[in-house]
């Protein structure tokens, strides 16, 4: 596992990064966060530039909340903060994959992943895993993530 | 590790999963592949709702190829296919994560993966994969993909 190490540090508008990821009509990119230590996939997410930038001058996972249009510093309000250990883009620099130390649970539901939805052959669905802490604990309020 | 069966059976109109998942303004849900054994993240690619009831009848990922404009049945002119052993949705419905057992590689570059572009903190990059595979072995020509 290569781990990057990440300081805070300015990107230049040159940088390599902003030659090889493509934004999309919304000046977004699907980003993944993965935990470094168990291989599970935690969540996807969007970043703009901006978030990007702050990521990787950071080494914290920032997105961009298209629900609330504005930046979302993972862990902001739940304090279930992403530390980025190796950001990757892909092939055509489409999707970003993070390997990230995760603080607490990933999802807002309070389960330590997003992707709890299992789908059957007939499209069923069943929930494959359980809250581990109420979402009231996170937020305080019901959240709008 | 939770398996589903998949067999052959065409989804209902009214199947639960067509409620949970939201697809984008072009019809497209974001769709992430993951090895089951390893865990290692192999790609994304995007799924419209063909591309879904496909992978879900037949067991074997099938995307939808924005390039060529329709269905990418994977692996259908590499023979790296992904025979999907679960396939789950996420708290907001709007991403898929797939275990699958992956033939051969999964990226078009002839890399086991596609995620090899590793981005450092002032925004340089670094490939840190090299191809398995010539993908002139695995496509004959040049990948359009």
């Amino acid at each position: 596992m290569t781990e990057t190490p990440m300081t805070e540090k300015a990107l230049e508008d040159d940088a390599p990064v902003w030659s090889l990821v493509t934004f999309n009509e919304d000046g977004l990119v699907p980003a993944i966060a993965q935990r470094l230590d168990t291989g599970e996939v935690l969540m996807m997410a969007w970043m703009n530039r901006e978030a990007l930038a702050e990521t990787l001058a950071t080494g914290k996972a920032c997105y961009w909340s298209r629900g609330r249009g504005r930046l979302w510093r993972k862990g902001e309000s739940s304090g279930q903060s992403q530390t980025v250990k190796s950001l990757r883009v892909d092939c055509d620099g489409d999707t970003i994959l993070m390997l990230v130390e995760q603080k607490g649970v990933a999802c807002h539901t309070g389960r330590s992943n997003c992707f709890f939805n299992e789908v059957g052959a007939s499209g069923d669905i069943k929930v494959i895993a359980e809250p581990l802490v109420d979402p009231e604990d996170l937020y305080g309020t019901r959240s709008k993530h």
